[in-house]
């Protein structure tokens, strides 16, 4: 990382954000870090094809582009939405060895994102993203993912999460597992949340995610926030901590309680692994 | 199966049906065969825990009654919803040979009894269900599947579909593979079909379908039909047959066509395998 300036990339592998959101983003980094940061709002955000922020091969080359040049720091994912898992396979067998030099940033959909560059051994961290200005009180949650992406500042990561971890939203892990950017999760706490969902697709995706031998050799799993949840028909009788309790109980998987992470404003970050 | 008499079972894997619904299902199945077939519905199906025809446990017990007894011909599952995922992979490791003798007829959610039953050995078809009666013309659905049960007549079958064949919902099949009742697809033609899902979500359960790599071990893929397609916000710029043919085409799997199957009262029946 550049002693003067830090120079962060971003890039939407999954859906577009409007420009006028980019130039908040960068008014917001400008106000808390006068002249010691750049924001690197790739033209590729903007795009739009069909639900994407641009075709499959317009998003990986964008995400190459930043990923491979020396001079960035970091890599702050725009948006979730969906569409990384359509490029992330392809971009993390196409790394450069700038690429390991560098710190990754997002959440959600980016999930698929933080899934290749971990197995390839790079740092990763799950946590708010540029979009996030969208949400009501929005702005605390982006500062926090500056503060941690220029100076790592403590107050912005989630505290309860022994290490080696890691941190997926639910569904977006349970369509990881057995493709080729599965990361090896053993030994690891998996911190976990999702949003919008009705809460038999929580239990169908988390009993997915557990039926996969390899996951019982999780350290234990917490829980983050499961929100917006969506009507269930008739009521699915448990809460979304009832769900997970119960689903590692019967797997034999360490129940470690919550973690601070969800799709909200108090989102905190996760650096994966031993860090 | 006996020479005079039809004996179908029906349990409810997952979700329950009303009496009033069954007792619809007897009164058809009467006039159709007067005296020549029993529907025996078991009174798991109206029971209610939660989300579910009963507790996991009394849902497996109810199935393994009917599927171990000898007496039966056929279980015909109820209903769809969710929840046999959670039975599927217990239930079809206490089969008893008697479970072997008989047919196994549902769709949906009930694709996780297909695919257990189906990984031991087991004869089962993908087809409607009684609470497929709640469906505009769904007795036209419901007289399908019995005379496919009693009699197999030729016209309530699947036409399209080379052999050894196999049918599921996208999303269900998604949350099998790696699981210990993932059957072995290869050389399958592969009759899909979905239900109120966003087009983002039928294309990331398709990739993540095809991400796995013995599924490329697939003769093909035949689409059935997606319906009640829920808003995609942007529009996804693709049709669901444009989504199959592209990832098909990325994933060296042949497309073969559409599959005259659906989460409607047309829905043929597709018996698995080679015969």
């Amino acid at each position: 990382m550049s002693q003067s300036r830090t120079r962060i990339g971003i890039v939407a592998p999954a859906s577009r954000i409007s420009p006028e959101l980019a130039e908040r983003a960068c008014a917001l980094a400008e106000r808390l870090y006068p002249g010691r940061v750049a924001l690197d709002v790739h033209p590729q955000c903007f795009l739009s094809s069909g639900h994407f922020a641009g075709t499959d091969e317009e998003r990986a080359s964008a995400f190459l582009e930043v990923a491979n040049d020396p001079s960035f720091d970091a890599v702050w994912f725009a948006r979730g939405g969906y569409g990384a898992g359509r490029i992330a396979g392809q971009v993390t067998n196409e790394l450069a060895p700038a690429a390991r030099e560098k710190t990754y940033l997002g959440y959600s959909d980016m999930g698929y994102m933080l899934a290749g560059l971990y197995s390839q051994g790079c740092r990763v961290a799950h946590g708010p993203m540029p979009a996030d200005l969208r949400r009501d009180g929005g702005e605390a949650a982006v500062t926090r993912a500056l503060r941690w992406l220029v100076e790592r500042a403590p107050q912005t990561v989630e505290l309860h999460a022994e290490r080696p971890r890691a941190a997926f939203n639910i569904t977006v892990l349970s369509h990881i597992l057995g493709t080729e950017i599965e990361p090896d999760l053993s030994g690891h706490v998996l911190l976990l949340e999702d949003v919008s969902e009705h809460l038999y697709r929580v239990d169908r995706a988390l009993f997915h995610i557990l039926s996969h031998k390899h996951m019982r050799a999780l350290k234990g799993i917490r829980l983050g926030r499961v929100t917006d949840v969506l009507p269930n028909d008739p009521d699915f009788g448990e809460s979304e901590e009832e769900i997970v309790r119960r689903l590692c109980a019967r797997f034999g998987v360490s129940y470690l309680g919550r973690a601070d992470i969800g799709h909200d404003s108090d989102n905190k970050v996760v650096l994966f692994g031993n860090e």
